[in-house]
């Protein structure tokens, strides 16, 4: 690992949602897609409980064509499950045997489609605050510059992705340059917030949506760090635990 | 003026860049259309020093052709003042008398640009910190929504427009409603660094950009509230002070 004294070269850039994608220069870089209410949460949770894969697609009928193949069908519209299908957004229903070894096919209304937006960058991974320590550890050692996209909510700026994205600014300033406003106005935020993420995203748009629908103990678990030990790759379509002895 | 206690039914949101602006409802709103460095404080500063107008247009081109209309052609490319034109982007070259009573055809890199993508809201007002009181004080006693748009820099989120923005959510908030995570985390930005806005964004991108230029005199001046009390509004390609008694 480098030292604290190091002359970055590395930049961290931070994109608030996918509508400002083709401002950022990223096809070199490693992207971390980031909805930590809950997409993002849901799929390192669903890896860290073994499942085999999953396979982000944009629209529930794509879905439903996963099920013929063997695959479990997942994803929510406006937050809620889709009918019919097999589980939806949140990461409890992945920590059960159930998932083990499957393939799951997921729909979501901001996640998978900001997954879909970078997929011609040099790597894809996917961020939390669930697997964030892991996460940093891996993108510390890699020799590409970061961008951190933030799914935001139907392509709005949202508080809680910016404060992950934030969070990752704020693990790994000492070893990337940091010449972006939306960088250093997330790490301002979670810096603002880290105490207490759960009292401090108490005002924001998402957390009064989600209230709606009676999900408390979902955003409880989505904003504690470190649960799931891994870090999700996506790769030709389809995400899966990354295998990396280095991390 | 309303009491602090009554219940909001105006809101105020906030658009971080042009390029989001079509997530936003705003065609029956007030636009307060924010490029702190330096378009919108150079046309408040214009229009206090009685420059009769300043027309927006998009490019070099456009803005010489005014110049056989008898206008002051004025502009910046990036910061820079444009070859051969009257003046540049600096507030300073306005507080002259050879503004007084001359219309002015201006395009700048940034908030010309979103001046025009707004044209179609219910009124379209200038914000910078030099008029921010005066302005303020018109907005509360409209009847109509708000919307902050930041010109930001080149369609990306820049801090001084967005800390703008948050200044007004904070001097407006017990009037609107506030349910957008922009507005939220503009007014965050403003509490931390608005007792020295000039130290505060010291490290901002935009700010190295300038410095670039030598120009820390202009930036000073456009972080200082409340120098030009005036209200520009645009109107069918125009804007020019607003006259209205009840600022």
């Amino acid at each position: 690992m480098a030292p604290d004294t190091e002359i970055p070269t590395r930049s961290i850039e931070v994109c608030f949602t996918p509508k400002l994608i083709n401002l950022f220069d990223y096809k070199d870089s490693i992207v971390v897609v980031i909805d930590v209410l809950r997409a993002t949460s849901t799929i390192c949770t669903a890896l860290a409980y073994d499942a085999e894969s999953i396979t982000p697609v944009a629209s529930i009928d794509d879905c439903l064509a996963y099920r013929n193949q063997g695959y479990l069908i997942a994803g929510e519209r406006n937050g809620e499950m889709v009918d019919g299908f097999d589980m939806g957004n949140s990461p409890f229903q992945y920590i059960n045997d159930k998932v083990i070894g499957r393939k799951i096919a997921l729909t979501t209304t901001n996640g998978t489609q900001a997954i879909k937006a970078v997929e011609d960058a040099a790597m894809v991974v996917i961020g939390a605050f669930v697997n964030i320590d892991t996460l940093c550890r891996w993108l510390k050692n890699q020799d590409r510059n970061i961008l951190c996209l933030c799914a935001g909510w139907k392509n709005k700026f949202n508080m809680e992705d910016s404060m992950l994205a934030g969070a990752i600014v704020h693990k790994l300033k000492n070893h990337f340059k940091i010449d972006c406003d939306s960088a250093i106005t997330s790490e301002m935020l979670y810096m603002k917030g880290r105490h207490d993420l759960f009292a401090f995203l108490e005002n924001s748009s998402h957390r009064r949506r989600l209230k709606r629908l009676h999900i408390e103990s979902d955003i409880k678990y989505c904003l504690t760090p470190n649960q799931c030990n891994v870090i999700p790759i996506y790769q030709n379509g389809v995400i899966t635990k990354l295998i990396n002895t280095h991390i």
